[in-house]
């Protein structure tokens, strides 16, 4: 891809259904629901679709009336993205806090009892106590419940983020398959090649494909493949094991999760075994799946271990094997509730990442996401999985 | 700069101090501090420097010894990043919450009072309620006064990522002035510029220089300048103000910010008034900070708004004008505690950044980041002010 390609369009802004707090404000006996947080909290953004400032602001939902408090600044972006049905700036009022500006509304509506997630801060409960409220709190899991299940433009923004991610890794197999062997290291460019300038090459490409947030690009290099989330500097070597996780943020603030392993130089026995191991997990944990909703998942998980077993790795408390779970939901979180713990549902997106790892010689893990149908999954993308990087 | 220049070496990991904590823990009659929380808390980050998992983790510090309880899957990284002196692997206890996994730590120092933030989370409070502790709280205020003043690693990062947003104003100067007027459109490279467009092309440079989070890159043109936190797409047209306020977050998760405004084509009498005002309040404020260390903010803020006003632009709560205040504190978080609201300190690091905005027309921004000395001011690099884009 050229740097100047404008790349695809980005998707949309997905909707939000408040809805489902109606159930949970009822089961708590209470009038309405308020959250205040930050930007990086993940439900205040599902709730709000609003990426506010790095302080407090508030979300209430009272009679069906989902109301954003912007704070001062914010305003016009407040009501361009506010998923929900009005903007209070709280600049317009007296009130000093967030939760001030959230008893406001509440007052409005005559609601004096509210409910608020128990990962709230303490604050938030200690302030509107003292606004006369009576706070009564519901787990995460419960209120988390309600964003398994992905809709059409929620997995519009998975699959253009881990089209990213794909041509993101595509540049990093171009410069291993780029680079040449001097000794005990790999040139590239002129000088030795490192998982730092490699990442940089690779968040480079998803900058340019939309991508904001490339934080998480995750490369080992040999032993480092098996220090599971290695973001520092390593010198990349011949013959051993590179592993690129790639799990940006995009658009509207999905993630992308994408991981694919490569030898540059001399595959030799190890490398090789632990490489087809994987790949056997791989696939026998995309067959475990091909029922779609309604697999357990520890059919998925089983299918893994016994793979991996039958090539001679085992799972666990292990030095030498799979140290991690099959995968994870992932969402507006790169870790979220869908979970081979449970029963897959339909519209959950899931990763599925085999690995096995040595902390004295490398690791390799293969890595994509699914979307999970009623009679099926949709890998969110197709792309090779080879040892060897293949040139551009 | 080549997409593949190594560039310069990313800075040291800063250390943190947690001495601090020993006032704020025996003003309390508490026997230690506990902060629970994830990746996304910069205050945890501050005492932890571990860029941890999504999920939370639990911080103790007590009888002078700082303790991280690692998530499991994570303590290779743990023990690599983790700022004090030990790290415990929740798994290798029976601890089911982090809440439970410091309150182990506690029980083994015979700790009973625990002191946390206020704003810390609901449940963790509750938890450790629960598991037999009394609880305070302290104000973020009071925590964070301890990160005001930044230490020479700390300024390390800052000079890192702020030398990343200059090369990334760089590349758009190059572009827009690449760019050729096609009537209402500005073509480049074949095609009508846009505000997305010209963010990737920031956002690859930002990337290839080091940086992983880009994501703060907003781009007005024309009226979407007076919408100050603009990230959105938005055509860019010939003759009007172009504002590019970049403020990545760069290694070790320190924040740069950097604005600088360009008008691409003729330019007219109100885009040159609104700079000239702008450029001459920007050189006020600098020299109101002259004196470094112990200047009033209000005498920078002063220095802004007289100097706006000989210039005929009102600031406050105006149409046309100066709409918000002439900077703040940045640091690991891209607004801390510093402000032009007390007397500037040594060591604090601000931005300086006065601007003027008309709904209907555009804006202008110029913005540095300075360190506060005891004589003076050290402007964190140098770069033109310039109202037309410079060519490659």
């Amino acid at each position: 891809m050229s740097a100047s390609d404008p790349g695809p369009a980005r998707p949309d802004p997905p909707t939000t259904d408040h809805a489902f707090l109606d159930s949970l404000v009822a089961d708590s006996s209470a009038g309405a629901f308020v959250h205040v947080d930050d930007r990086f909290d993940d439900r205040l953004l599902y709730l709000t679709r609003f990426f506010g400032p790095d302080r407090d602001h508030a979300f209430v939902y009272a009679d069906g009336t989902a109301t954003l408090c912007s704070p001062t600044l914010f305003d016009a972006q407040a009501r361009r993205e506010f998923a929900g049905d009005e903007v209070r700036v709280a600049g317009e009022t007296d009130a000093g806090t967030p939760e001030a500006a959230a008893a406001e509304v509440l007052g409005d509506r005559g609601v004096e009892r509210v409910l608020v997630l128990e990962a709230a801060r303490h604050r938030t409960v200690d302030r509107l106590e003292r606004e006369g409220l009576t706070v009564s709190t519901v787990s995460v899991d419960r209120f988390d419940a309600a964003r398994r299940s992905k809709a059409a433009d929620e997995i519009a923004c998975h699959r253009f983020v881990q089209r990213a991610t794909r041509r993101g890794m595509r540049r990093a197999e171009a410069v291993l398959a780029d680079a040449t062997p001097d000794g005990d290291a790999l040139l590239w460019e002129g000088a030795p090649l490192t998982t730092e300038r490699l990442r940089r090459e690779v968040n480079a490409v998803l900058a340019s494909g939309g991508i904001r947030d490339a934080g998480n690009t995750v490369i080992g290099a040999g032993p480092s493949c098996a220090d599971l989330h290695f973001v520092g500097e390593d010198a990349i070597r011949p013959d051993e094991t590179v592993l690129l996780d790639v799990s940006p943020r995009g658009p509207h603030g999905y993630y992308g999760d994408f991981t694919r392993t490569f030898v540059p130089g001399e595959v030799r026995d190890w490398e090789r075994d632990a490489y087809e191991a994987v790949d056997a997990a791989y696939g026998a944990a995309l067959d475990a799946l091909a029922g779609g909703a309604g697999t357990p998942g520890s059919e998925v998980r089983g299918a893994v271990e016994s793979t991996l077993a039958e090539h001679g790795f085992g799972t666990g408390d292990v030095e030498v094997g799979m140290t991690h779970g099959p995968g994870h939901g992932i969402g507006l979180s790169l870790h979220e509730a869908a979970s081979y713990d449970g029963t897959l549902e339909a519209g959950e997106v899931v990763t599925v990442e085999p690995g096995v790892y040595d902390p004295e010689r490398g690791g390799v893990r293969l890595e994509d996401v699914v979307v999970v149908g009623e009679d099926g999954v949709e890998r969110l993308g197709d792309y090779p999985r080879s040892i060897r990087p293949r040139p551009e």
